[in-house]
């Protein structure tokens, strides 16, 4: 572990604490604005209430290891001896990274066939978050890059389904369902897309405090846009489907005016 | 750090544990209460319920921070070196203030283009957080100023459209629905106003303890209000709603009224 200055060291667990906060507070999110969706929607809902609260778990550990990793001597802050568990995240993204492909699915409610295909991309993306990992762990740079080339493969195996299979089923969805679903694979895309730039840093040259940062800090922003953006997205679609389908919750009101069942 | 009294150290401590008990008894309140309110006023409750959450989480943290920033020696509290985390305000307003606006414009259930609104609100209350911070940790009071100042252009952007644009909307309400929303309006004014006074505190002369003591007792005391007493007050708007649109919420009782089904 580098040597860090106080700033450094500050920013990394500060943010740490934002990202907590923001798992945490999209928990509640998730947990609560199931009840605004029809049944239907809800396992949605609930495959994001898992993952950002796996998440947050994480999250709490991994700022735990960063305060234990790191002594404060001398204004500055230099390595404890103990080291910095990068195992957390992979465990993370090992159970979540599966249910957030199985959530884009869930809340398209697809007739027929979404089981298999579920079955695919999830074990694509397990697949990827394994094989990514040696890499990260490696300490030389060409098993870094060997690691992240087989971890790539799946990764587009999930991108070409999502455009080839899933494409036309997206282009049969209403309007504003449409729009907002092309956005949330986009949104996939990119996000995901972000964790290979991260994982890159150390082969293609930034190396110390430096790299340690940037992998701390991309990381983060990557996980909240992948977890919590993600999420919120998929609850707009299923609002949005909601309000093409004319679904509504039903309040007390409502029931109060529409005729008894026969 | 300055050195403390015992009833200095203490007053503050009092303050902090006091602060988290509210948040986490308000975020008790608008989780339950939000049942009490019809479907389409339960996002605003479910916002309260974020905000209060995550000012919870920030202010145990705040709470442990202060605890190991002080060390008590021979009567007096003295500072340990380890920092007193002002990040932690920070990080918490970057994520409720935001959610704060949303809510004022969810519970008045506009029928369109409050989507744009929000953002724009949104925006520019992270903007205000985001400039702020820069300020709060400066050493010099000319920084702070300069910071502070520049805080303020989107404060006032917001107060600005509140009034203009939220204005005609607002005074469209049945009576006393309209009478609560310029009050929560003029709440969201004042709670927000006292954070500034409390910001130029150390521009003003005050510094030593005296200083560290008043901004704290006084962010507490905004805090309070700003994100407890304006969530009751969003509430109280909901119902207020309800009232005049003669919606309810039915119970077990009303539903033992309504004709049997066949």
């Amino acid at each position: 572990m580098p040597e860090l200055s106080i700033g450094e060291y500050s920013l990394v667990y500060n943010l740490f604490s934002f990202t907590f906060a923001t798992m945490f507070a999209s928990f509640i999110f998730f947990v609560l604005a199931r009840m605004q969706l029809t049944p239907r929607y809800r396992m949605a809902m609930v495959m994001s209430a898992i993952v950002v609260a796996v998440a947050g778990y994480h999250y709490f550990r991994i700022f735990e290891s960063w305060e234990a990793a790191y002594v404060l001597q001398d204004g500055v802050y230099v390595a404890s001896g103990q080291p910095f568990n990068d195992a957390y995240r992979y465990v993370d993204w090992l159970l979540t990274v599966p249910l957030l492909v199985a959530e884009l699915i869930a809340v398209m409610t697809l007739a027929k066939g979404s089981g298999w295909l579920t079955a695919r991309l999830a074990g694509a993306a397990a697949l990827m978050v394994i094989l990514g990992y040696p890499g990260e762990i490696a300490t030389d740079v060409s098993a870094r890059a060997l690691w992240g080339f087989l971890s790539t493969i799946p990764f587009v195996y999930i991108v070409y389904t999502l455009w080839t299979e899933l494409g036309p089923a997206i282009e049969r969805q209403p309007g504003t369902v449409k729009v907002l679903l092309r956005n949330t694979r986009l949104l996939l895309l990119a996000t995901w897309g972000f964790y290979p730039i991260v994982y890159l840093l150390p082969i293609v040259g930034v190396t110390g405090s430096t790299a340690l940062i940037a992998i701390q800090v991309g990381y983060c922003i990557a996980d909240v846009a992948a977890k919590c953006g993600y999420g919120v997205m998929i609850y707009a679609i299923a609002r949005a489907k909601m309000t093409a389908n004319n679904e509504s919750v039903m309040d007390s009101a409502d029931t109060a005016l529409m005729p008894t069942p026969a």
